[in-house]
């Protein structure tokens, strides 16, 4: 539904502090699970590992360094050329993915929810007619909701590359395995794209013995045989053994595929019509096409959440100031299936020399993730030292811990980032401007807090008009109290 | 209410394997922590320990093992002969416990609940008519649900022997403990039957200080005088330091029990009743003794909660096949005791070379004893390594991690297993058959995913019309889409 | 709104036992982590820090030790002089603040709330009126739940020192965190009071770069500049980089604070009315100042939520019995507010000799501060090991883990503890009395347990006829049954 500005992270090649003792890793582990938070220094992270596909590649960061540990999450990016396919999979911990760049199509499979997509009678076809659960279309600026142990794939059907950043909770309840990232592919013999951060090497011998490497890989022949009711030969491909071992986990399809899908909208880059009417486009194609579908009790519920919602393109931003930017943030108030996840998106725009102003999360982590530009950013624990003081660039990440106190200036005309969060209803605390914690103290208590004349407690709660977001010093500075 | 097929566990005797390193074990714990579900191989477990009582024993399989670690779980079996009591105890986990064979009789204390069942009056009794909270029937296949804290106890009135399979869920949110299971008994001077497994050695000097050790041992007897109102000599007892130290957990109650309890139906050995009728039952049962009842607001709550559910007697399975078998399972939506415990339990039973389809619990670890019967089971992780491969039998446990996939195939007549879910309400991926992911995903993906032709895509869908059960091949294979 | 009884907890002076090993703490950790509940022996805790301010003190209690780790709590313990003023501060954790002694105001700060209470207009104000979020009213007894993140000050505008503890669940789900606590102060150059116990020395270094240690301190200027649009000689206030060092936390303020807060009602020190009737007070008193509001949908919600309850000094206890005592108990069903805090607290109160029966908490680790007087006690742990037997005084802290079961017995006239425990509705058990477990189990299951004579166990289930509270034994004891 969008066409791509030409979004590109910096990729790989960084092996530098944070990444480098992966070897060391392991030894420290249980002595980082103590003190886990206990962080004197922020690093700006780099994905550190880079596995290359038939039709794109996908970047991890490293989830063992010390930051990502103590958030309890891992990220990854794919890349999808045009007519590359991610093969279905799923993961051991909720996940939400921001589609940076591109557009294309996915599905997720709820297991039990009807196959309500039928494809149109084939010619050659004998008679058997395709049916499918639903298939969704994705753009730029897409939060994508997948459940934990929920099969996922994606497709990119358009000229430019798709780039989408995913981040799993592995710390989150839901996860009852331990905080190691699991992809389970149900295709393929390509290697789980976190396998390398994991601790034991004794799993060299059976990869030699089993050549491939998805979920059916392990089983012997005779039981997918019964299982499926197939042949050997086809079990194999199952299998990913009669495959080129260097497709990987993105195959490139010929000609492409022909799924269907609801047809696209033609758009401007920035699509005029807000995220309601796109809940209303749905529902109405849902209803066009709704002819083949019949409802019932389950398919009114999860099988027809809505598991996509736009932050990075709409019109309606929750925070907006012309001369600043932009903020928005996807709740479980506004997206529900977030309710599931127990996470939360927020998508950023900074004109340059704009702030944020220092505020902090009440109630969850933040990892911040750079799609454009770059910013000055600082973070401060709770002794009062500042742990992160640096530029923070496109493809770079930040993680800022719960309650620690972050303030970002724009140092680019078109600073763009997402932070997902822990917390499905994330709350934030600023501490300058309107709105601020300091504003609603009184003013006796400023005073006397900070050691004040009454006067300069005055100008710190009045002097800041701005909710969040402040526009460039020579505009909006030294008003002084009247 | 049933009597018994006498299903009898293979106990005691297994030193190897997994079971051999109980020493190792403590040093190895905080590394375990980490990389808890790190499993290159999982083993067939049995029981280690056998703790004999007066009227009964009880077997313990090692939850330091690290599958168990996994699924934070502690698993234990007890057998009741002919009128034994197992004595009151209280754990500081939610507990579900699968009723193996035989018929009888329990309690548990909800504190606050009135005494709702009366004794009827004896004459030589001198006016002090007893009255107690409820008591329930259980019979095979039962699933009893044990709150965490809450005391229960049990009773065998039958021939038979009762044998009882325990799962405790240390590592639920509501055990604010560490992850060792505890049992607190209220009477006797038993060992806690999971001590042994507990790291230090250093409490041995107070054993000997105090001979008994249920709850009451520990205080001194001054305390319990002017609490309970009685004298020194009932206080040793309530300290189990007048008793024979050999009579353990469970006694023998010479001449039986008679205690309140609704009467036994009369009934074949798989009893016609719907579970619904079961529920009518137990209403229309209160209401006949509901006389004497003076029913208030919390009463009408959890102090009438249903704490039982047939699983493996049920003629209302939610699958079934006559060729290849059934399975039943109780999730908070039909026993909604099961909310409370965050648990749920599934009860299977296959025919000879029937298949349980590979599939995976996207949301709770799983832990499979087999009851009777034996069965070939292989397990895959996420590297698409086989992590277990082999006969599964009688008295054996396996435990599926979460996401793991896993398949079966009877080799028995009459295989039956009960699978305990750390989840309320699980839910299942199928990887093959009707209603399996494969059958949710487009067939063009299907196709480019495994690298198939269209046609075998199609056989890949299609081929296995079957839910979940496969009966055995020769009636159900190589049926080709027409 | 309450005089005060000059309560004083011993304070200091502990290096015993528990406090010694702060240095081997860290080397242990990761052993305390993995069996953190198995403790051979439980120790009566005192506070071992205690940092001088300007108005007054703050003592610590250490977390480190493991009782503290098992329940995974932190305490504190705050004296305010006269005219003295917490500065506000935020936690990583849930908080529940008793108030020991003493009254004054408090004020808590919710991000997006409306600013409702206005101060009047001064006339040497040029025209800027300040308005800032509501201010509360505490007395001796309160309750005050201060959630994860939220910025709390407080006030002492009376005579009397108040003293306030203060527990902090570390372990709750909201601390995404480690375990450790941490304050986060908005103002001040003091030292973060549980920094102390922290890991690492690493970062003394920055210590030494930044003078002052709050959230501000970390911030370049040039960034506070802009976020606040002040002066340079205003930010450096804000840093607290122009104070003197050794005003700490608690600032005097001279002549004293005059912020708009209800006024005070004249009382008796046991004040008369029901907690309703203050729910009612607070009603009308916004009600009364409620011109000023503009009343909209969030401040209906969290923004007027009621957050204190008194627990000390109500005269509706849940359990009383005049030769005995009384106790009281604010859950989430009374004091809504403690729903979102996961936590509970429980006031009691004993005449000499008089006791608590033995009991456990199903569901909740129990932090018990001793408020005034003495008292015996005795805690079980589930081998039946005595694990506490000794007196408890004034200023001491026994933690009681969930399902150990506990008696106390009151050594002075007018023993008064604070129990915190770690569940929103906590659930007893108890071991002897009316209501007890043993009354609730059918008398042959007893008799047959504790291999009594049928008249013993009669007895046990009838001889003490109080719930909970017993009197002193010439009153209650040697009622044999009719």
């Amino acid at each position: 539904m969008a066409l791509a500005v030409a979004l590109r992270w910096r990729s790989g090649g960084d092996r530098g502090g944070c990444f480098a003792f992966r070897e060391q890793a392991h030894a420290q582990q249980q002595h980082q699970n103590d003190f886990k938070c206990q962080l004197q220094r922020l690093n700006a992270h780099k994905p550190d590992h880079r596995i290359e596909s038939e039709g794109g590649f996908i970047e991890t960061w490293n989830p063992n360094t010390k930051p990502f540990q103590c958030a309890g999450v891992a990220l990854s990016r794919c890349t999808l050329q045009r007519n590359a396919l991610r093969r279905p999979f799923y993961t051991n911990a909720p996940q939400q993915i921001y589609i940076q760049q591109g557009s294309g199509i996915f599905g997720m499979i709820f297991s039990g929810c009807p196959e309500t997509f039928e494809e149109p009678q084939q010619s050659q076809s004998h008679k058997a007619q395709d049916r499918h659960q639903k298939v969704y279309r994705f753009r730029e600026g897409d939060l994508i909701a997948v459940p934990t142990g929920v099969a996922f794939w994606m497709y990119n059907d358009e000229d430019t590359p798709v780039v989408a950043v995913s981040l799993i909770h592995t710390d989150s309840f839901q996860n009852q395995l331990d905080q190691m990232p699991r992809r389970f592919y149900l295709a393929g013999n390509q290697e789980q794209e976190f396998a390398q951060y994991q601790h034991s090497q004794k799993g060299k011998q059976q990869e030699e013995e089993n050549d491939g490497s998805n979920i059916f890989s392990g089983f012997t022949p005779e039981f997918l045989e019964q299982a499926l009711g197939v042949d050997r030969k086809t079990v194999r491909n199952l299998q990913g053994e009669n495959e080129d071992e260097e497709k990987g986990a993105i195959v490139k399809v010929e000609g492409g595929l022909s799924v269907t899908a609801p047809p696209m909208r033609k758009q401007q880059q920035r699509p005029q019509e807000e995220e309601e009417e796109e809940d209303d486009e749905e529902k109405s194609r849902s209803k066009g096409k709704g002819s083949h579908k019949s409802k019932n009790g389950i398919e009114e519920t999860i099988c027809t959440m809505r598991l996509r919602h736009n932050i990075g393109q709409t019109s309606s931003p929750d925070f907006f100031n012309p001369q600043a930017g932009s903020i928005t943030t996807a709740t479980s108030l506004d997206f529900p299936a977030l309710f599931l996840l127990k996470l939360s998106a927020q998508f950023g725009s900074l004109r340059k020399n704009a702030m944020l102003v220092p505020h902090y999360n009440l109630n969850a982590n933040s990892i911040v993730c750079v799609l454009q530009g770059r910013a000055l950013m600082q973070v401060v624990n709770c002794t009062g030292d500042r742990v992160f003081d640096g530029e923070l660039q496109e493809g770079e990440v930040l993680i800022v811990p719960q309650n620690f106190a972050v303030a970002a200036k724009s140092q680019s005309n078109n600073f763009k980032y997402v932070a997902f969060k822990t917390h499905d209803r994330p709350k934030t605390g600023t501490l300058a401007g309107r709105n601020s914690l300091l504003n609603a103290l009184p003013e006796e208590v400023i005073q006397h807090s900070f050691n004040l004349r009454s006067e300069q407690a005055r100008q710190i709660k009045n002097n800041n008009p701005f909710n969040f977001l402040v526009p460039p010093r020579q505009e909006s500075q030294r008003r002084d109290v009247a």
